[in-house]
């Protein structure tokens, strides 16, 4: 992806390569990351079958235009490449055949490219000295020109034309389409009569060294060297025809997850030797967590390593089997990111392909829970990023989704299951479905708020007000129709119009964090649902997200760390290296392995199981946005029993640093304006400070950009 | 395309050849049409730039599943091919690997087959004794598999679920994506210094023999001489860089429309003569007609021409310069089609792409009126054919863009333009597009009644009813709001709630033809409007159509006759080869070839200047359909001043024959029941044949199927 563009250099000469490294790719909004997440979703396989995704596909768009008026003081040469057949206009003057250089005159000029593809999507780069192509082109699938030219159509314009996307693609001979993760080899760590061990999960291509002979050789590949050994009961294989009278090395054409790999050979096909390439996104981290206890910074780093193996070309949900886009697991992915490797473009590039295109016709992954947590995935965006240009670019497809989903609102304005639906919520033993159910209309709910938000930063007025009042009414239907004083907690359903007897976690434990509890009530469900050993426990790192971050929002952090020392601590002492879809710590052997019905069904390394990477930064770091973009924040370390920790939080502006110890807290931050908030026995102190006591034990002081703050403190 | 299934006779052995024949390639309803839509009509170009339309191009869906329940005596093999990447259920267990045979066992049993692929339509080929592909499969884009396996999404079936298409493709070697149209050789007429003549208008692929030497050489094509031979002016063009130190043949890489190509060598090329591939769909006439006037004939004939170079993959404006599928073009091929090649796949294809998919974001080709043009051609269509199935196939496809119709009505219920519309109407001088113009609520109108009906053949009942009662309140303001008893006319136009005093033909004649006027109303608009030269004139055959046909549906084919034969047989005494896209008799020579400013910007070879054929068909041999496909019609034959004509009218159960004279008709009708009927001075008299007399010199004679009727009576 990164090679010199030496071609380009040829073409303008020296002296403008400082302007031509600026060019980038662009397309349509969206596009690329349908047309990526089509090519990706599959190449999932099992037991050798194509194993494609069971909801519609979208596409891009075949035909596009790209626009922008230029203002210069001398005429200019622009080189241009495009994916796809093109044609240049200059001034709304087709410039003859298909130029790859044209020279612009000085003064005021419009240039409109557009480019038909049907097998990739339409792009373009174009470059010179000041001209480049970047996110500030214009684009339009319909420009509607010849209505244009009676220049009565010119305000259709604002409702057709968008700005470019772009990205990272800047060399003119790799367009979009070229995009391929990269891949490093990989040794394994021990081969034994057939079964090779990598020494821990992986992803990537097996390549067979030295293979020769005639016959067939099957690979079936392991999470666990049971799956690999069972021949019967591996989820992925790759079965080859051999027929080589010498030696060739074979790289295997689709990429899978395994530790393990067991090759058994039929006729007298030989082999040297087996090596992988390993297949990763580059994505560098940015945060980091460390601390006094060894098992948790052993748990944290597991949880990077099962993230980033889950962190592709989009946040995927693991690695073995569906190796989709899951918007409740990419809704995860996204909060784990932020405090970690903080890439925009694997977000933005994933709620693109899980939103797809209009016309709706279905949930997001046919999940009612999972298309709520894609406007809330839009929210969390906002404050993480503060990128409003992305707000406006999905602020259509975020109304005409949520227009399809208020469609589908029973008599009393909630939501039920209908034909097609899928309420997921969690893998759960014997959880009802039926009627409305309080999770959904709590997650409803918040999407409404996301949508009321929206509306403001675009300026639809209107809009904000619309759903603004939808999200008010609705938060009052959660507590009227589903509030139990008597039991101190939302219940799990209404059915015919009468609220149903069971508690669950899930609504509880989300409107703590969402704060649509008051104190009082948030006290009152710790007892009654969180800590309550009656209420059904949660089997998934899934759910787990949730349930320990609910405890963390209201001061557990000490609760909360055995927690995860128990559960994600049980999985590395079963030998896990990366963390599991599911884990109950009552199970033995390969009994681990199952789920869905089928012994090795369990997926090994999934994103969900990665969530101490966000407990951790959000919750004892202690950092969090209060605004977009991190322009003011709340940095409250609570070390829960630890006796020091440090690590970094990244901001679009750079990191956050937090070093804590019982007597000591240390900060250092970018841009924004933080504010610092301790529990101390002592009056904190540090040097060019302003403490503010806010009673009980509280303090906060304000942190400024650029400097490092040491404060001494007494932990209570 | 028509290739021996050898193979497949291999694959199966001989007993199951019979079988084999009939297995089709299927795929999702409209995918191949819209994605052969988009290669064909990105193929224009002008000056040598590519020049793509200004609307948005939709495209297939990605992944489909196809899927079959069926019954077996004794296992059966059955031999798969897909275009993509596919996965074979038998009873919802996937078949490992990418099976390209699978024994279905005896007893009843589900086939799925789901097929991704990017860049051409998924589909699928499937053959065995008794199971092959046909339209019998159902086909959806989201299967939700994983639902309905808890089996409480069954009845998302009955929306998500249609009927395969299919079409002619039956080599499984060949996919829908292979599919061109064939070509045949043709030689030049003569070539003089570079200028090399084909004597007629033409459609191909330009061949160089013996080209050799080091240069460039350019093809400047032309339809006429003086376009040929305008390096400035020639619409189109092919520039080819020569370093053949052989000689070399070498085709061009896009067809075009041509009778003249000027040749223009630079540096030291040279060569030895040029041919054609003359590229054409292999539409055979169906329909025929001839009579005793020579001029007749050969307007006839030449009307034909232009419809086949016209009729293509789709049914597109022109063969020079759009090439593209313009709905009210298409409209007026449909019509002339159901009396020459009778094709229903160009029809429906032609159809299916005009309306691409959901969402709406714009009118047919950007073209109020064209919008109304497809309502109106799916009307027509089930007229002409009785095809239900296409009818149900689109249903709702017709549905969701009359909603977005009806969203952009004004206050008063009418259309007016809005920003991103086109009201074109017609190629005409000065023509007011402002307000709500009559013509368009015409139209309009007879789109919902189209909605009504096709909401009737497919059981919607209340949509019936409310389509229904928009079009009659509709058809109540036409005459509420646009009719002028002063003028003897509906008003061109109604401009902030007042109609204004132009008179236009448009609204009025295709009132005649709807049959919206009264008996009065039409005498009165015939004087006031058609037969009346201060309206503006029609210049454009596409109008002239209309026009013809409104005085032919009141008795004026021997007005008709004589403005068929100025007009069309103007066209041929300037030496036309195939009729124009506009005739303006007063012009003189080259200038006949200007339009949209450009010296050769007209097109030469138009399809709706081959009206007559329609004309002659419906009005002079006076066949027409009364009931879907012809189980009811009318012969109703008018010699309009001619001594004799005889022809033959295609319906779906083969033709009906026409045979007049002043003193005998002859008919012959394959199926159906016929209404023949007569003008006569006397008593029509005939074998075997009873007579009703509707008074005033009119009778009437029913014609049964499989008889020759020989009748004979006096013409008026």
């Amino acid at each position: 992806m990164k090679r010199p563009v030496v071609l380009l250099l040829l073409l303008l000469g020296f002296t403008e390569v400082a302007i031509a490294q600026k060019a980038r790719w662009i397309w349509y909004p969206g596009d690329f990351d349908i047309w990526l997440s089509n090519k990706v979703q599959n190449r999932r396989t099992e037991k050798g079958s194509f194993y494609p995704v069971f909801w519609k596909m979208d596409s891009h768009y075949v035909l596009v235009e790209f626009h922008k008026v230029v203002e210069l003081k001398e005429p200019k040469q622009i080189a241009i490449h495009a994916e796809g057949t093109y044609n240049v206009k200059l001034d709304g003057n087709l410039i003859p055949g298909t130029p790859e250089k044209v020279w612009v005159p000085a003064g005021k000029h419009k240039i409109n490219i557009k480019v038909f593809s049907q097998a990739t999507v339409p792009s373009v780069w174009i470059a010179g000295k000041t001209i480049c192509s970047d996110a500030s082109w214009r684009v339009t699938i319909e420009d509607k020109e010849w209505i244009d030219e009676t220049g009565k159509a010119s305000d259709v314009s604002a409702t057709t034309y968008h700005y470019a996307a772009t990205g990272e693609f800047a060399d003119p001979m790799q367009p979009p389409s070229a995009y391929k993760l990269p891949v490093v080899r990989k040794s394994a760590v021990a081969t034994t009569s057939g079964l090779t061990d990598f020494g821990k999960e992986t992803f990537g291509y097996i390549k067979l060294h030295g293979l020769r002979g005639k016959g067939k050789l099957t690979i079936y590949y392991g999470e666990s060297k049971e799956e690999a050994l069972s021949t019967a009961g591996a989820e992925t294989l790759d079965q080859l025809t051999v027929d080589l009278p010498v030696k060739k090395d074979s790289v295997m054409p689709l990429s899978k997850a395994f530790r393990f790999v067991n090759i058994v050979k039929e006729g007298n096909v030989v082999l040297d030797s087996v090596s992988m390439l390993y297949e990763y996104a580059d994505l560098p981290d940015k945060g980091s967590f460390s601390c006094s206890d060894p098992e948790l910074n052993k748990i944290y780093d597991v949880a990077k390593y099962t993230l980033h193996l889950c962190s592709r070309e989009f946040f995927i949900d693991g690695i073995k089997r569906d190796r989709w886009i899951w918007s409740g697991d990419a809704y995860q992915s996204d909060l784990m990111n932020y405090y970690l490797m903080n890439d925009n473009t694997t977000v933005t590039r994933t709620l693109y392909a899980l939103r797809g295109k209009d016309p709706v016709t279905s949930h997001i992954n046919t999940i009612m829970d999972y298309t709520f947590y894609w406007f809330m995935g839009i929210y969390d965006y906002y404050l993480y990023t503060g990128d409003e240009q992305f707000m406006r670019q999905n602020y259509e497809r975020m109304k005409s989704l949520i227009s399809w989903v208020l469609e589908r609102r029973n008599k009393d304005g909630l939501l039920e299951w209908r034909p097609g639906d899928w309420i997921f919520i969690d893998w759960a033993a014997g959880l009802s479905k039926e009627g409305a159910i309080s999770f959904e209309q709590l997650l409803f709910a918040r999407s409404l708020e996301t949508m009321s938000l929206c509306a403001k930063l675009v300026n639809d007025k209107d809009g904000a007000v619309y759903y603004g009042e939808l999200a008010t009414t609705l938060r009052k239907k959660l507590f009227d129709y589903y509030w139990s004083s008597q039991k101190n907690a939302l219940v799990h359903s209404r059915i015919n119009g009468q609220p149903t007897e069971t508690v669950t976690r899930y609504a509880n434990m989300f409107a703590i964090f969402f704060d649509y509890f008051d104190a009082a009530q948030k006290q009152a469900v710790k007892k009654s649902v969180l800590l309550n050993d009656d209420v059904q426990k949660i089997t998934t790192p899934y759910m787990r997200f949730y349930e320990l971050e609910a405890l963390c929002a209201m001061g557990e952090q000490a609760y909360v760390l055995k927690e995860m020392k128990d559960y994600w601590g049980g999985m590395l002492q079963l030998g896990a290296t990366s963390f599991w879809e599911e884990y109950k710590p009552g199970l033995t052997g390969a009994d681990h392995y199952a789920m869905y019905g089928r012994p090795f069904g369990k997926s090994l390394c999934h994103a969900w199981g990665a969530s101490p990477i966000y407990l951790l930064g959000k919750y004892y770091l202690g950092v969090k946005p209060l605004t977009a973009g991190y322009k003011t924040y709340l940095v409250q370390p609570e070390l829960g029993g630890l006796q020091w920790m440090k690590g970094a939080v990244p901001t679009p502006d750079g990191n956050i640093l937090v070093d804590v110890s019982t007597k000591q807290i240390k900060v250092h931050a970018p841009a924004g304006t933080g504010t610092l908030r301790i529990k101390s026995k002592t009056m904190p102190a540090g040097n060019d400070i302003e403490v503010i006591s806010a009673g009980d034990n509280n303090y906060e002081i304000t942190i400024k950009p650029a400097r490092d703050y040491v404060i001494n403190y007494t932990a209570l």
